[in-house]
């Protein structure tokens, strides 16, 4: 056995969040504090973040690398959109990071996928 | 009319390899490696990196943020197993990079789920 940080079978959400106010979606400093109040929340463990404005009146991209695997958000001030992408294993909450997030930017239409990411058959010893 | 980068349009691959040998899921310099050939051969621009290593013995976690959106990786060497995502927006092509990580893990088995994201309607003005 080894010492991986967490069993292979995590919930992984794909929130594709729309009608946000251009601001937030700008604000590159705003968005890491976000997503790092959303990640601890959720009970995950922040590994390295970095996050990067494509200029000041355009998007953010941004990631999260967490002991549980990572979130990131991918925004686009134009269009009122963000794509925001929470991947966790263990007992984080992700869709407790995911309703801070589009509480937060006050979204006003939310698309959600959930993937389930495991090895076939699911049941792996730790 | 802002300046981010590209259209809010993108092809998000998840990729759940498995059946793939222990030693190249731990090696954290090798799979930054690959991520980021994988990435050039797909036509994205790598914005930035960071790969961690949970121990000699155990899986890596580890993202490149792309002017196109993101590439990351997790895996579990005692299950064989890698989740990989490859998110990208504009000409970039995800199915170039997944082959290529695909194949250089020899995966035995790929479970692919596709999402497009974009805002509702889809039909935004750059």
């Amino acid at each position: 056995m080894t010492a991986s940080a967490h069993l292979p079978l995590g919930t992984h959400l794909l929130a594709d969040l729309s009608g946000v106010d251009a601001a937030p979606l700008r604000d590159c400093a705003a968005l890491e504090s976000l997503l790092r109040q959303a990640a601890i929340e959720a009970g995950a463990q922040v590994l390295h973040g970095h996050f990067h404005s494509f200029g000041a009146e355009a998007g953010v991209t941004g990631v999260l690398l967490l002991a549980e695997s990572h979130i990131s958000i991918h925004t686009w001030p134009e269009a009122g959109f963000a794509a925001v992408d929470i991947f966790m294993c263990g007992a984080a909450r992700p869709q407790v990071a995911l309703d801070i997030i589009s509480t937060a930017l006050a979204a006003r239409h939310r698309a959600l996928h959930t993937a389930r990411r495991a090895p076939p058959g699911q049941a792996i010893a730790g």
